[in-house]
């Protein structure tokens, strides 16, 4: 199922896609897409867009797919072509830095190249949504039970705020807007392989990202399991699994991002988003 | 003044200290003490604490004194005495990490020693809590506008997964229970200078730190600033600013913490933790 949050911003209904291409509005079967929801499962919604009379909604806008995602745990350095291009050893064990929650928006809002940026940076990824609490997994045979679905996410990005500021990435990953997650959640049941998916951005129009889940170097069950060793993982948490080669960072001479880009992105299966940036 | 949530974890009830030093009943003025409550003014509690009709609470648990904080912005490296100790450089600018709000507990709670940890350390911090919105502030001397009052947090630390498995700080940052916050919020008015308050923690009976915000590299009011030119600072987030010397990393041969070890902290008029250690 792809399950959506459509409407003005702070105003969502929560939403789901039928079988015939058309979203429908969840909202007098459940109050919101929430972590809550997740974890106690998705029955009534299967049910209710069964019987096929919800309301059709139409999708003007799309905000981020969970409603109250507590954290965001990203993973650097995955890719193993990103790492390449990077200059970077392949890390030996996943990198683990965070987001806070409060830098996510929908899949096509504007986002906001920080005031004093020089390098604002793309990173499509494949996003992890968690479905019920893993804690001290046992064995990544265990991460799958965990996770909900995905979804398409931007971890943008300030290269000279993450690198050259002061010592710890997150001061570089979480400025205003610098998280656009969407435009749905697909439930794990429709993402068969989450390895062997391809994923594209460009910019303005041309190509910068053309990569493959498959080149990650700790798969996605690797690191839910990774992760819960250090930190509880709760329902509408999400990790953002790295990025593939092809970021600004990577290639000298690429432009980084200013006011009035357009930056478009998609994962094969989960929906593609579309930001203009603006200048905070 | 000084608030609280007192009550079993999840059920905490909003409370106010009277005139009296007896804590008061909140819960027919506002619902709970949040970041919006802080962003609206307090004009209500301090009306009704006033009255002197609200019911008396009996504080037989404390939780963290503010229920939705967004995200806690931690300092590394703040205090000239723990730059040292551990061999650092001071830093040319603040050093800026983030703790996910679902690390905090009650300032009396268990703080569970993760598994395979063998480095859990201590220290002690003054949060400062934001009560109106930051978003690049001018000037440092904007910000005390923006701070709605101080606590007492502990930001504990794994060390061997902060620094020894790859790269970044947060890994040993996020464990479960790891941020101890209150037990109480004292409004800014009653903090005439938060850059003169004298910072206790033992281990056993035994001090460990006894510093002073003094000592801070980055003052409070530079550290919001600071912070604000990166993300938003919302109301209810948390910055924790730093720990003085006397940390277990800072003093070779010191033993690191294990279930049943008991650690109190205190800072000078902002009151007093006590966690047992438990094992995760």
């Amino acid at each position: 199922m792809k399950l959506a949050r459509i409407g003005a911003a702070g105003q969502e209904r929560p939403a789901a896609l039928d079988a015939d291409g058309t979203w429908r509005d969840l909202s007098e079967v459940v109050p919101d897409i929430t972590g809550a929801l997740l974890a106690e499962g998705l029955g009534a919604v299967y049910a209710a867009l069964a019987a096929g009379t919800l309301p059709v909604l139409e999708p003007r806008r799309f905000g981020p797919p969970v409603a109250d995602i507590g954290k965001v745990v990203c993973i650097g350095l995955n890719y193993r072509d990103h790492a390449a291009e990077t200059g970077a050893t392949p890390p030996a064990e996943p990198i683990v830095f965070l987001k806070a929650a409060d830098t996510i928006v929908g899949p096509d809002d504007e986002v906001l190249v920080p005031r004093a940026s020089t390098r604002t940076d793309w990173e499509v990824e494949l996003a992890v949504v968690i479905g019920t609490q893993a804690r001290y997994l046992a064995d990544p045979s265990e991460s799958a039970a965990h996770i909900a679905g995905y979804a398409v996410s931007n971890d943008v990005s300030e290269r000279e705020f993450q690198l050259e500021r002061g010592g710890q990435w997150d001061k570089g990953k979480n400025c205003e807007t610098f998280n656009p997650i969407g435009p749905w959640l697909v439930t794990a049941d429709e993402v068969p392989d989450p390895q062997a998916l391809r994923l594209f951005l460009s910019v303005n129009g041309e190509t910068k990202q053309n990569g493959t889940t498959a080149d990650m170097i700790f798969d996605v069950n690797t690191l839910v399991h990774y992760v819960s060793q250090f930190m509880v993982l709760r329902p509408g948490d999400v990790i953002n699994t790295g990025t593939p080669a092809g970021v600004a960072m990577g290639r000298p001479g690429t432009a980084y991002l200013k006011g009035g880009d357009v930056v478009e992105l998609e994962i094969e299966g989960l929906g593609r988003q579309r930001q203009t940036m603006g200048q905070a």
